[in-house]
């Protein structure tokens, strides 16, 4: 056979020598690049366990501590703006510790030229959700670069809360046989950023689920079960869930038929081709809780609003260690795996 | 007189529309901007002090939080390059709390195409950094945008930091009769940078003084005596002068001939018609010191590495509140006003 012939399939992304776009994606090439580049250069225990936030002493208290950029393409989209995700996106990645989300820093990139209306509008959003979510943005920082150097504006938001004593919640804290709980249906914050860039049809149907996670996470913490959290943001639920598996060295079992998606996301992953398993949410979270007190988590979660649509999507096991499998809903079983490359860029 | 022949001086910078490169120069547009935007969407006691970090309690302990977001270009200059800038800069905002700076974040923002070596590289110099001043940096972010979207690597560290029992140093603890000390030469770093920016004949004998600060700050306080401290960054020594004498409402007066300007920065300076007063260092502080204990903290600043040039450049005063005089070399006396633009753009 002709080796012009031969055509890669999937076509290959990286050459190893340059930083692609999967790289920023949350599937493997993120995984790598955290693995190889980043935890041996600023090795620690901290940075170690791979959680969405670090959890230290700092003097006589114990603090959650978490950053994340946000560049986000359209800046305003169906059911939000880059502002509210910035501030409710690091109020949640603080609240997956158990931490009570007390004090937020803002630092801005604008591309020279970003109409101050634009701005005005993003800004009032992020003073709104911080409102909102009971925190205050207590430090900043703004930097302007030359027309073409940014896209518009970039936002990372870091965060610091306060951990109750007795709480020990991370990924690598799962058992087997713990109850997997999602907080309501999947998929609605990427979608509806794709719709509007795709100038799809259901384009405004589908809102972005954006929404701080404190309160439900503060019902939850009460029953003393959960023992691991996870906003499934970028990467969707797959990658969380994969995250996990990997981390607390278990494997997950969840079947497709009980993971709520709303017909118009259904619909609109169709048409763009994409498993709505790894599309980002902003207002959702996944739990990992002890079996025999997961009904009472359940409950509670249904009494909040962020949790209304909560239900049990599967098991933690002992067997098949670091991976997930998922029962299909025509009766078959796959492997869920993490990304090579990435489905969705800037959502987030 | 034909009004085609009238021309502008200054060229108009803002139509108040849009945002402009100023509004991220530490001038006056960017103390507008926060004003006018950041401070009626955000408001709260801290942020309203107008300091470089926010202190609060936070549990039983009390902290300070900063956050910084690094877009210098190049990325690798003399002296240094954007990942040692980026630690060293935070844990030098945490410092001029009093605060012993102890975790950090790191935000990346990477364009597409960045060659892997040199995101390495400032990583690796990151991780060296930070062991150098004694921080761990335990939680971080990743975010790659095609190319065009961004100029290669921006980064945005946050920090924090742990305040000592009965330390209160704040830009509004400022007294008449308090004397400033200037821990070294200044304009270095923006220099450095700018030299090989534009390409000039000194370029590569400036280097950047890219330093931490918290051992020099840990001395200093031991006395008791610091009133307040700043480390003149973007928009150098004269914006730290301003911002703080607006801060404390005192008056400053400084002797220009007390203030030391390296020969070749000077001339680097002269070349580009730059006032050294206005350029960014990396690794100097100005303090306001009570006067009784003046000689105290200077002689212990002289101990350390980074306070070996340290040295009195002039006092607070009572009368002409929010104003900075400065003598000048020949006797005459100047008011030092923030720059409404931008004098060197993307130095940090």
């Amino acid at each position: 056979m002709n080796k012009d012939f031969v055509l890669s399939c999937p076509v290959p992304v990286t050459d190893r020598k340059h930083i692609v776009m999967g790289h920023g994606s949350g599937g493997k090439l993120s995984a790598q690049l955290v693995r190889d580049l980043f935890l041996p250069a600023f090795d620690n225990e901290y940075l170690r366990k791979l959680d969405d936030q670090a959890v230290f002493q700092a003097g006589t208290s114990r603090l959650a501590f978490t950053t994340d950029s946000f560049v986000v393409t359209p800046l305003f989209f169906p059911g939000g703006n880059i502002g509210e995700l910035a501030v409710n996106g690091t109020v949640n990645d603080l609240a997956m510790s158990g931490a009570r989300p007390l004090f937020l820093s803002a630092a801005f990139i604008i591309e020279e030229g970003l109409a101050f209306e634009e701005l005005s509008l993003v800004v009032q959003a992020m003073g709104k959700a911080a409102r909102a979510a009971g925190v205050s943005i207590v430090t900043g920082d703004t930097k302007v670069v030359g027309k073409g150097s940014a896209d518009k504006l970039f936002i990372t938001t870091s965060g610091v809360g306060l951990v109750p004593d007795g709480i020990s919640i991370s990924a690598s804290n799962v058992q087997p046989g713990d109850d997997i709980i999602i907080s309501g249906s999947i998929a609605d914050h990427g979608m509806a950023v794709m719709s509007v860039r795709e100038g799809l049809e259901f384009e405004g149907s589908i809102l972005s689920d954006t929404a701080p996670l404190h309160e439900l996470v503060g019902a939850m913490i009460a029953t003393g079960a959960v023992h691991a959290l996870r906003d499934p943001t970028r990467g969707g639920l797959a990658t969380s869930l994969c995250e996990v598996a990997s981390a607390s060295a278990i494997g997950i079992e969840i079947e497709a038929n009980k993971v709520l998606v709303r017909e118009d996301v259904r619909g609109a992953c169709e048409v763009l081709g994409l498993d709505p398993m790894f599309v980002a949410n902003e207002g959702k979270l996944v739990a990992f809780v002890a079996r025999d007190s997961s009904a009472a988590v359940l409950e509670a979660m249904l009494r909040t609003r962020s949790g209304s649509d909560a239900r049990v999507i599967g098991r933690a096991v002992e067997k098949h260690a670091g991976m997930v499998l998922m029962k299909t809903e025509i009766g078959g079983t796959r492997i869920v795996e993490l990304p090579f490359n990435e489905q969705l860029p800037r959502i987030c």
